[in-house]
């Protein structure tokens, strides 16, 4: 039998953890396999574009564990009372090939996104960072700001989307953990005066919510909503001026805002600054760049998070996803023994 | 919620069904499907090899529908007590990215397998065709001696494999159902004569199961077992003197019997013969070799007839796989409202 744990199991186990440690559980397992970075077989995610948007699946593994994810990006799914991004994953036995976990990941996925930005603006925002800025109010944003007070002790946000219900969502969700919230009359207005800015917005396109003009010295943007070929969210002109830091580069260089910049446009990876083979940040001044799409390691990490998490608890059940024939050559006999049709 | 059906559900539905029977619907939506070629988005699989076995992820698509299978080969499972092949897979709605149906796949690629191979059969083998050669007596044999039956009328039997248990699993499952099943002494002696023969063994090596003398003027010959790189049966020189036929190019030369020879090597591809665009069989001489690796249109196929079959039945269950919060941008709502954690 596979271990499963539901929607249902996966809101009680978020529910009694609270989602900041939860971030912060996963944000370890994220550091400790990125710092493992050479162990793991990598590959770019397989894309299924669609005029409607994009399905993927993103696999992984190491010598023990094989993980993937399947996650879709359907930008107009809200306005017709759907999620934009929906997930579940599974993780699998190297040894034999038996999927032993399998997972929703709509909210793990929230949660491991946060986890990541946090494990990168750690390692790259300045230590003194104070305010965040949030471009987009949707899904993402309270997780976010979970996660930067987490990694820099953050508790002041201004935020701003082209949406006001999702504004009021995000101060109603955000004020009571704490949060000074500011709702921003504007991009500009949200962004101004900020330490961390965090782009997180839904449109399929070549967008520019982030214009060079507003980034000021020693800001750290952490672009997460810039995610798929014909999907940017930055001016390229900050990269150009800014440390530019990645995932993994093959897949970044096609979905990450650099794919507006040329193949030999520079980067550093993060596992590089996590294990001080090459700096991160290098003074108060330079504008950092998290150009954030999501890679499969990072799924990985949140899985097994989960799994050892909810191991022995209540929060999960057993499914039967892997016929166990009593001898393994006779698969048939399986569907043709009397015994199981009244079973 | 999202539909399910587990193993032991797959196991009463085809109790219920009859094998030949689910193996003769999986094959109509097999041709149906390879008929409308052109409407699907086709990659080759992902694959990530150990020195244990691989594991798969098989996706495709067309306007309406996205499938995917996980599924894996390892080819010294059955002596640790475990299958070679486990599988599942899901259906998505390319609209929304929503799945919409999950399954265990271990039973139903075995019938898709069959299906394939009896589709294609029944477009390559001579029409008079009467006896069916075994290389190979695993899980698929069973399931494909019902496949050549139904494509051809096929009720003799000759078998050979390297596990005389095996052999005795065979008889024993095959004998019951009104097959003339021969066990042979040699793999040469269950090919002598036979009008199509399945090649089915799991070693992943470059093998030859099935040498050039052999194999005699009219034979079709079923290659299922030479699946991925490394992993082949059959002697060069029979493609080289015989009509070739597979299903997605790209992904065979990769993994096929035609690996070993080059990438101008002349092929046709199935559903070319099944519109009718280029010819099959040519003359009651010619060899024929279906080339067959497994393809994610065949799981497609596989996953929307069985969710077909079993709308409305009490062999569906439904788990939930895909969080719905009640404003589409307000996850982080699910995780804090009070009311989910004791329900």
């Amino acid at each position: 039998m596979t271990e499963f744990v539901g929607v249902g199991n996966m809101v009680r186990w978020v529910a009694a953890t609270g989602v900041e440690a939860a971030v912060a559980g996963i944000a370890g397992y994220v550091r400790e396999d990125f710092c493992r970075w050479q162990s793991f077989h990598k590959t770019p995610r397989t894309a299924s574009h669609t005029p409607f948007g994009v399905i993927e699946l993103m696999p992984t593994s190491d010598s023990v564990t094989y993980a993937f994810k399947y996650v879709n990006g359907h930008p107009s799914n809200p306005a017709r009372g759907f999620q934009t991004v929906t997930a579940f994953g599974a993780l699998a036995d190297v040894s034999n090939g038996y999927p032993v976990f399998l997972a929703e990941m709509t909210l793990l996925t929230a949660l491991r996104t946060a986890a990541v930005s946090a494990v990168a603006a750690a390692a790259l925002a300045r230590p003194d960072s104070r305010r965040l800025a949030l471009i987009g109010a949707g899904s993402q944003a309270e997780f976010q700001a979970l996660a930067m007070r987490h990694a820099l002790g953050i508790d002041r946000v201004t935020a701003w989307d082209t949406d006001p219900a999702a504004l009021v969502k995000l101060a109603r969700n955000l004020g009571p953990l704490g949060f000074d919230v500011t709702l921003a009359g504007s991009g500009r207005e949200a962004v101004r005066g900020a330490d961390v800015v965090t782009t997180c917005t839904a449109d399929k396109a070549l967008a520019t919510v982030l214009p060079d003009a507003w980034v000021e010295p020693g800001m750290h943007v952490n672009a997460i909503g810039g995610d798929c070929p014909g999907k940017t969210e930055l001016d390229p002109a900050i990269l150009r001026r800014a440390g530019v830091f990645v995932e993994y580069t093959p897949q970044t260089r096609v979905e990450g805002e650099i794919q507006a910049l040329g193949p030999d446009f520079p980067v550093t990876e993060l596992w590089e600054v996590l294990t001080g083979r090459r700096p991160g940040r290098t003074s108060a001044g330079q504008v950092t760049v998290f150009d954030s799409v999501g890679f499969a390691v990072e799924d990985f990490s949140a899985l097994r998070y989960l799994r050892d998490a909810v191991r022995g608890t209540p929060w999960v059940e057993r499914i039967d996803l892997v016929a166990e024939p009593e001898d393994p050559k006779d698969l048939f006999g399986m569907v043709t023994a009397p015994s199981p049709i009244g079973a």
